[in-house]
């Protein structure tokens, strides 16, 4: 059984909401309204728009403190920087190979993983019409689908971070929040690690001869979800980048002269 | 168990939202949209301040055939009529004698009742700043509140309407189990594909020189948990399979004559 009140305390030093390229300041303020409601401080805006912004004051109401204090990025990596869990709301069920969640599982999980493992947790939101591209998704270790009326499925952006955020608050507020994690005990690589370590893997590709450095983009794709859904430890992925490194050696020796 | 289609049916025809005595005709817009993502189109507006107004259009987005299809009353009563099961919103937790439910025991109390009885179910919201009256909350047989966070409790009124719809969705629902499904749609490699994985990857360490070809037990074994962690699919490990081959060319070209 967990401490509740210090399970909030977690939750909201640990779980950051990032919204990436929103056209609408209204739809930030009314987000950052939301994630207070839900006990939620901690906002990332990657490239918006316009912010600050008087719409965004007008829709946070008394959460004009989040905006506040809200981070502005220049990119989605810069957002999610010390990040081992990453989820990414998804309105389609892509044929993707990512594990795909619903609210309450992703709450559950995230929940789970913050309290046993210390980790911080990222819930990205995409455009208000578009959403996250594929490059995007392949910084996610989870897709989260909100379940909507198939015949019109597009959710306010605002009304999925209040859902999201609701269900991590019920989760938090549940008795039963000591489900079994399947979480290593050693701890997970970084957002910033998965990116080195994809940067690493690319090179290394190109250097056998198995990626055409002109089109890497689909294959890279493909072992970003593969490596994603596998979320190495440190351990391993030291293990993976020494992997790499001896086989660029491998290669470049029989490099011709 | 219910028929899921059906039980969605009767939730679009016997839940009625109700709107008393909103100031923002924006937010009856928002209300509505959110009610459509959520399967839901019987929309009452009791004594709105503006109505039908830009605003609410345009925050209805797609919605606007709820908003059309919305009935304007006088007052409540006209707006609960034919209702033998009346809920209404709470942000305060009342020193009164009616029973208090969580969103989520309201949504499955409401759709027991639906699919059980037969009967109609109307979900009560009062007005931005003040909530309903204790004369409107003399109408209800429940009372729904939403935890919200203590220290900012003001919920915006489309986004409780969400969050009480989403959950009568969920509820809908989780008679279907894997209404989502993490299931990967590529059939997963068999086991007998991941053990000639193995055996091609140590061969390949080996080739490169990162596996002590005398004891690669303890490294294999990290790696096994790792790829087994991912549960590749057939394709990605035709991939897998394709860089070791091409590692191993790169390291036996650089072997020594």
């Amino acid at each position: 059984m967990l401490n509740t009140a210090n399970t909030q305390e977690q939750l909201q030093a640990r779980v950051r909401i990032v919204l990436v390229d929103t056209s609408h300041a209204g739809n930030i303020g009314a987000a950052a309204r939301a994630m207070k409601n839900m006990g939620l401080v901690r906002l990332y805006l990657v490239t918006p728009k316009q912010f600050p912004h008087a719409d965004a004051t007008a829709r946070a109401s008394g959460a004009d403190d989040v905006l506040a204090r809200a981070t502005v990025c220049a990119t989605l990596d810069e957002a999610l920087a010390g990040c081992s869990l990453v989820m990414g709301a998804s309105a389609r069920l892509r044929n993707l190979s990512v594990p795909l969640l619903a609210p309450r599982q992703c709450a559950t999980k995230a929940l789970s993983e913050i309290t046993e493992t210390g980790i911080e947790c990222a819930l990205v939101f995409g455009r208000e019409h578009s959403g996250l591209t594929n490059d995007e998704l392949g910084r996610c270790h989870h897709l989260v689908n909100i379940p909507t009326n198939p015949e019109y499925s597009s959710l306010n952006l605002a009304a999925a971070v209040q859902v999201l955020s609701y269900e991590l608050r019920m989760a938090t507020l549940s008795e039963q929040t000591g489900v079994v994690s399947d979480v290593d005990v050693e701890p997970l690589a970084s957002a910033e690690d998965m990116e080195r370590f994809y940067v690493h893997l690319q090179q290394t590709l190109e250097t056998i001869g198995f990626l055409d450095p002109k089109n890497p983009r689909i294959m890279m794709q493909r072992l970003r979800r593969l490596f994603n859904r596998a979320r190495p430890n440190e351990v391993e992925m030291n293990i993976l980048r020494g992997i790499l490194t001896m086989t660029q050696k491998a290669g470049h020796q029989s490099d011709p002269e």
